[in-house]
């Protein structure tokens, strides 16, 4: 058995539906896969996250390399047994975290040196590092270490992490040691840049790469700069391998996402915002804070099957959240969460019985986005 | 249908097995009720509460009555569907919080005038109030206000205490609304007195009460104190009424509880332990903080079935803690409401074996109490 496959079984127009399947389970795409950042999905337990419908999580090499340590996880069996979660993980390469969340020392074309966010201890990643930190945590997919840049850096910034992204993307595929068992995914950047997503897709391919990542996006370009890269690089990946829009998004984001090719999503929305107290539904956000709902007997979403809506009012839930409970949080996440997968279900239905452009048009999902007041956060 | 049927079943020297039946389903005794003070047992969903084999639940009269208020949670249903809680759930009278966390501004033969301590609103709790919350949540048992002076009090305050909690129980009985669906207990007071509790006990018997608690106890009287205490009252109450130890305690405190009679048990101590990560095992408390379980292997007391031990490594627990994750808190109060369960089971397993004097002598769990630096709160 290889450590990915990955089967199509619908189209309809650019969008798909497929089966991936890894040595820790399979998952349907176009998938959703909340993210699990420090070994747990924030407030929720890995039996309640797989009522939701969720196939694969995410874990972040980046703060599992800070704490508890890669070797730690390994000692404690890997990633599956850490988490409790027998199914499909998928970990990033902390490329992305190490831009965003550390305080940088150095960038070189060897990597990057940085202290820690936690106790200001000094550490590197590079293309070997982050291999050598994913092979120890033994996700079924992993990511090559890439450069991201801000979106609004200017050209010669994105051409240089470009340029570093293809030749660390060459350094990781070298430096992986567990092929058989994980398998590593590309991802191309080049900000909105045609000509350059189109050169780091096309060098990226010449690697062979059991799939593909869009990266860079939903970084500052705004919503109109990612549809157009979307439309313009996502045909190019191979038609036969997974593709993987990262860190992304409100469910409109999503939406485009699937209607330009993309086969894979992870976002922290569902569970930041459930923590928050705030409440997706196909009408919009919820604040679930709010005094209005101190009396209201209606669950969460009329319609949602999740545990949450099942068995709770918004009412008794937003007294969760007045008086600091844990369980407004977990319902609130948990209810999101299902959200997302209820979407990415009816997606897969819709492009399965081609109708995806009239979901496109008519399903009010397909217009969610942060006009909704929710909280956009990556 | 009565409100409360109670039938028992076996016994074992002092020691009883019983079965209640309730409007919400039935417990088997002895019995240990978590604690869900604001309308929630803390970080636990219903479904998971469930599989602990948790029969009956408590809930705050006090808390509730000031937020969200006893009409809303009536308005939302009643406290089973506010709590997504089907089964049965007993309600405290307010009396013991309103004497342990309230600002009192007054306390007369009437009942009690004080400050909220969530707005600094002025409050009045008295037998009619208490009985008018109670009936407006519904829970299938409720408990006669009382007053619950400290255990070191001085043997006039504790006369005036009985003398108060006689008068206040007759009048809750008269001001009860809802007798065919809720069952009233009356609660014996009297500190260490052994002829204060025994007229206390008596004078309740003679009101006729479907079930008696023995309050007051647990409250700075010492272990001595509250099993003098329990051998002697325990056995004056009516053999075929469900008797209720309340706020008690450690595994300890319920043997000797069990040993003398006693049916029924609550407290916050494992979920507010959890919360604060320290493990209930058989052996002692763990406190998973350590650094010492940072990769340790083991679940966190072998031969627990419980999911946090089934699917979880003390290390990745360990993990969880250090890292401010939810997951910590809720697996370990998972994991200790389910340790107190099996010992509720073992307990009853004991008496109906005619075993349990053995089971005292034997068991290690019969000798958990404060010196295993647990945290004893009320």
């Amino acid at each position: 058995m290889r450590a990915l496959s990955f089967e199509l079984v619908g189209h309809d127009g650019k969008s798909r539906v497929g089966r991936a399947v890894t040595r820790h389970g399979e998952f349907d795409t176009p998938a959703f896969m909340p993210v699990g950042t420090q070994g747990t999905v924030k407030g929720l337990m890995p039996d309640q996250l797989a009522t939701t419908g969720a196939q694969c999580i995410l874990a972040n090499t980046y703060h599992l390399m800070l704490r508890p340590g890669e070797r730690v996880v390994a000692e404690l069996g890997d990633l599956h047994a850490f988490m409790g979660w027998p199914g499909a993980i998928l970990t990033d390469s902390g490329g992305f975290q190490v831009f965003s969340l550390a305080d940088i020392n150095q960038i070189s074309n060897d990597g990057v040196t940085f202290k820690s966010h936690i106790d200001g201890s000094m550490h590197q990643l590079t293309p070997a590092r982050s291999m050598e930190v994913q092979n120890a945590l033994g996700a079924d997919i992993i990511m090559a270490f890439d450069q991201c840049p801000p979106g609004d850096a200017p050209l010669p910034d994105q051409e240089v992490a470009v340029r570093r992204t293809l030749d660390w993307a060459e350094k990781c595929r070298a430096a992986h040691q567990r092929p058989d068992d994980q398998s590593l995914f590309g991802i191309v950047q080049g900000g909105t840049d045609h000509r350059l997503r189109a050169m780091c897709a096309e060098k990226l391919m010449g690697m062979d790469f059991p799939g593909y990542a869009v990266g860079g996006l939903a970084v500052g370009e705004g919503f109109e700069g990612m549809c157009d890269v979307l439309d313009f690089v996502t045909p190019m990946l191979p038609e036969d391998r997974p593709r993987y829009l990262m860190g992304v998004g409100f469910p409109r984001d999503i939406v485009v996402g699937v209607a330009a090719g993309i086969d894979m999503f992870d976002c922290v929305m569902p569970t930041r915002n459930g923590r928050n107290a705030y409440a997706f539904t196909a009408e919009g956000a919820l604040r679930l804070r709010n005094s209005r709902f101190a009396s209201d007997n209606l669950p969460i979403e009329s319609g949602c099957d999740c545990y949450a809506c099942e068995k709770f009012s918004r009412g008794a839930i937003r007294h969760f959240f007045s008086a600091g409970e844990m369980l407004g949080p977990i319902l609130l996440s948990l209810h999101n969460v299902r959200f997302y997968q209820r979407l990415m279900g009816d997606i897969r239905r819709a492009i399965r019985e081609q109708r995806f452009e009239e979901f496109v048009r008519n399903d009010p999902r397909s217009r969610l986005g942060p006009a909704e007041n929710l909280e956009e956060i990556v």
